[in-house]
């Protein structure tokens, strides 16, 4: 489930591996005593160029979930994002973790449901909302979780996901929501409890397949604070982008889990950089595992790169500590490439920091 | 015998890899509610951009043969084309399904023949003739079958085959055809029954590989309906079929079952498409397995494809009702690509909607 | 020993390799009833583009060794190419097979024996020296052969070679020639026999490797017929080639069995056929494994091509008839492959019958 | 330790593949009866384009070390670089070797021990002062290492490892230094030994990442003599050595054991060589492991090569002798190799005798 993409899983391996089709260019002899990794995000400071993509059910990997991976982001000085399918509410979320966040939103068909959720986005101190726009056709033909018998309905096989079932919390905010709205709560969530089928059926059922750019623009407007897309793959759209206002979009193929047969980010990533770079700030997505990935993606044009599976393992493993040990790790992978490579601060990265393998 | 192709089998092999190295370009925020992915084929209206490939010897897979084929094209909405090596008569497929088909011709030295074919064509509905014109000189080179012991004249060791074998109606249209004629019913077709080694042999001897485009032109004349020609693979051979006035052609290897070496259909397709694009409908033949290889096909030229060993599989597992649970799965498939890449009728595809992956 | 090259056997695996990064273009309906490979090689008509390789040593493979294979040459109408290390001598070949042969001349420091050579094949009618210019640095690095134990001086651990090597014919021409002019029989050949350390040492101790241009264009001259230069890879070469006048080239790397590292043939042909394509006749040696790849050779610009390790193959399983054989399976993929991409005679194979695969 | 690089070893990998990528264009019938491959290197004549690298602790691998390294390269006629890790001292070295020798230069952040490793290498003969600039940032994340166990600290699992613990000289040049100077010896060493643990935190602790291209000029005025600057992977950095006066640079990315995700050196060498060419010499570090290898860097601009794993694997099986094995190797498949192309002399070699593989 974690591990696996769509269909052949083209677009997944092409995401990680298209990383090693770019070679850094080494500088020497710069002093690189002092390398300095700290950049801003949507004018907040944070430590490091990464971000914890928004992911869905933390729950399901370790009972603390996304109050983990926030507390773990928060104490690193970096952002995370919370997902609409978060297992933990925007509340919970927001006391447990002081640190910067973006409210990942999945779009409703109905408006109330997004009103609501960019209300308490509002409320609790989320710094931008992130409008993921790449999985409103429905989840991705995830073959391999059909294979491994993760289809919607059946019982789930891995121990800890059972015992999380079983967790008053497992509860995801857009269902505590409808639940406690529509008085539905008996018949989505018997025992206080919820499926994944059901949160996937809910999800199918419910985005707003319609969303167009006007919705899009008005969800900005209704928010009003700093707007981030998520799904960008074309340098039309990243225009798009720009013109209804957005302060940021992340270059992401859903990592892999959606259309199948897509390029990977870091092949897209030139062209739209090319397209708007100083028009917006651009985060990438999708198969960044080291230190030098980060620094690929900076040298084309990012602001900063989302990781996602990466934190889930060490999430766990570990809960909050595993989660900060995966951020560590990157952190220390960064600052020894940049030294190596002869960096001193983010801004020294550009084309000429990269080039392609023949 | 199935899965095989020609010699060193690189032409099979990169029939399907050479999707994988074209990407699509997804775009986001365009109300994909409604995806559509009807078009017209030879004015016919049809229900998908998919036909299934006329394929010899299907009574080979199951019982039902050609019969369950066309039963699930018809039920689908989409064109079939019958094999000339058909196991099941041009009026039995007519009688049994009433949906859009073609009937595939292989052209006969013996031009009786050809007109005899024509004319049953004409009497029983079918749209459209489809003129191979790549397995004139001959089957191709395939060394797994020979491997398999799959010989002109081996017993076949399939245990479906051999029952088939015993069952009467194992008589491909063409064998009817000059046993019936020539009185040769005895010679060629002892008991009723034919062998895959006598088939094989009267294809060998009995096709016109003398043909030329003025031979083509004449059946053309002769049929007077819809003319296409399969096996087309350069810009040089689409001008001639525009030029003798086809409607359409196929670029097709023949699966990469005969001359092995040649390029890939879909390598093949672009220079066709700029070639001819707007002057008779381009199909493609070969490595199709994923609704995202329909799309691609679709954006480089094709107005619809052409599947075979997929259907295949599934008539051997579950005769008709195996057939249109692949058609099913390939309608799936692209409905939900089309909606992950922001296309919400085919003509809205075109080369700005892949890439080459680098 | 037959399967290894040099070193990484980078270049031997690119030889065949390279074939399958060129596509063949095929076309249609041209009347492919009657195809033709027969060509010119030299003023002489031969039924196929294909020679028989000059291959040292083939009584190792069996006893009758060049005599097997230059009688199944002679029997398909084609040329055979004989080693100066050949264990029969050009008089035994000459009487035994009366079909178009090559005398392959590695030149010696001892003018005398190089006349000796170029005495004996005109006075046994071969049509054309062919001199090998690529190995006169010595054997290549072939580590395969170490490692499989065959270093000079070891036993031959093959029961063929052991049992041949009690065979009193198993003499090359070249050690022949020094026991009999110098009385250096008793020495070089104790008992009559010699073994393939003393070859490969006589080799690399006589070789010629001051030759030069010049040297080239006096051995022509004294030969006065048809001279063939083996082992040119660059469009320089081919060119002083043409200045000495010589009537052919043969593109080849000796297999992969000299220098490791440099380009496959089919890579080279090009830039070669351009320099000097229409002042002598270019033949193509070097991984040629397939009908498809001698089509893809002389599209590029070959006459013809030379085989070598398919025909010895043939030798070691059957003699005369396993040679025979494997230049039937040519014959038979040539002439499939001809009738499906419809060229019915050789001249019109050409640049546009080829594309680069993607 | 020895095969592991950086990482996922990208550029270990990269840095012998590339040669493969690389096809050398062999020239025929250019009297090759006498190749030389003797050059000058900084003025000084040496047998064979290739040189020893410095490479830390060869006590590990046999206690002779780096006597047993330099010995080999004197007896051969080349050049040999000791380390500033070395397990034996510059006086040692110079002492039981007298070809040409180069010190290589860990700058320290402590100037004085550097003026005293420069005045060490001018006292005791060595030509050259080889100044390392890309490990500065810290020894690169060995991954491979962690995983063998070799974390420091750990005790070493290798027999010859551990014996030569117990060896009074395993004493790194920087270690004796400091232990001498300021009075450590007995917590750096106590027993007169030291730990790898300790020696790569005296190094990580201790070299200069300050430094700058103003401190190498600075370095470079107080040696003198030939300077070397090792570690250059840009055109950009190549021009900086030029204007700071330096006589050679090394193209190296440290085996691949720094960064992770640079470019191979033969990629990084024709760019680099078209700036600055003619103004220094270019050596080459990384992948070489064949006589072609060889060939290939100096056409592409290197005046020289430098090897290091090949010998390690030499020492460790035989101390001198085994390095000089290895060295023989080289020079036989240097020599052959040019014999089969054709070049006599190293200073044939140029663009024209390389072209990219297709």
């Amino acid at each position: 489930m974690l591990e696996g993409g769509a269909e052949d899983e083209l677009t997944l391996r092409r995401n990680s591996a298209m990383f090693d089709g770019l070679s850094l260019r080494p500088r020497v002899l710069s002093d690189i005593a002092k390398t300095d990794m700290r950049t801003r995000i949507l004018g907040e400071p944070v430590n490091m160029p990464i971000m914890l993509s928004p992911t869905g059910g933390c729950g399901l990997w370790h009972p603390d979930g996304e109050i983990a991976v926030s507390r773990a982001a928060a104490a690193a000085g970096i952002f995370s994002a919370l997902s609409t399918a978060a297992t933990k509410t925007l509340e919970g979320v927001a006391q447990a973790a002081p640190g910067p966040r973006m409210f990942q939103l999945y779009a409703f068909k109905d408006g109330a449901l997004n009103s609501e959720l960019i209300r308490q986005s509002r409320s609790n101190g989320y710094k931008a909302i992130c409008l993921t726009v790449d999985a409103i056709a429905g989840a991705g033909n995830r073959e391999r979780e059909v294979r491994n018998g993760l289809t919607p309905g059946a019982t789930m096989p891995i121990q800890s996901m059972v015992a999380f079932a079983r967790h008053p919390k497992w509860v995801f905010n857009t269902i505590r929501y409808k639940a406690t709205n529509l008085g539905m709560i008996e018949e989505l969530m018997p025992g206080g409890r919820s499926s994944l089928k059901e949160i996937r059926e809910f999800l199918n059922n419910n985005l707003a397949n319609t969303l167009t750019w006007e919705d899009a623009a008005r969800l900005r407007q209704e928010w009003g604070g700093p707007f981030v897309i998520k799904g960008i793959m074309t340098a039309e759209d990243a225009i798009r982008a720009v013109e209804i206002g957005a302060q940021g979009i992340v270059v992401s193929n859903h990592g892999g889990r959606q259309a199948d047969g897509v390029s990977s980010t870091i092949e897209a990533l030139p062209g739209i950089a090319e397209a708007v770079g100083d028009q917006l700030e651009i985060y990438l997505d999708g198969g960044v595992r080291r230190g030098s990935h980060v620094l690929k993606a900076l040298a084309l044009g990012a602001k900063a790169v989302m990781v996602g599976r990466p934190y889930i393992y060490g999430l766990t493993v570990g809960g909050q500590q595993g989660v900060g040990h995966v951020i560590e790790i990157f952190r220390r992978e960064i600052a020894l490439c940049m030294g190596m490579i002869g960096v001193r601060s983010l801004d020294e990265l550009g084309p000429v920091s990269i080039c392609k393998a023949s």
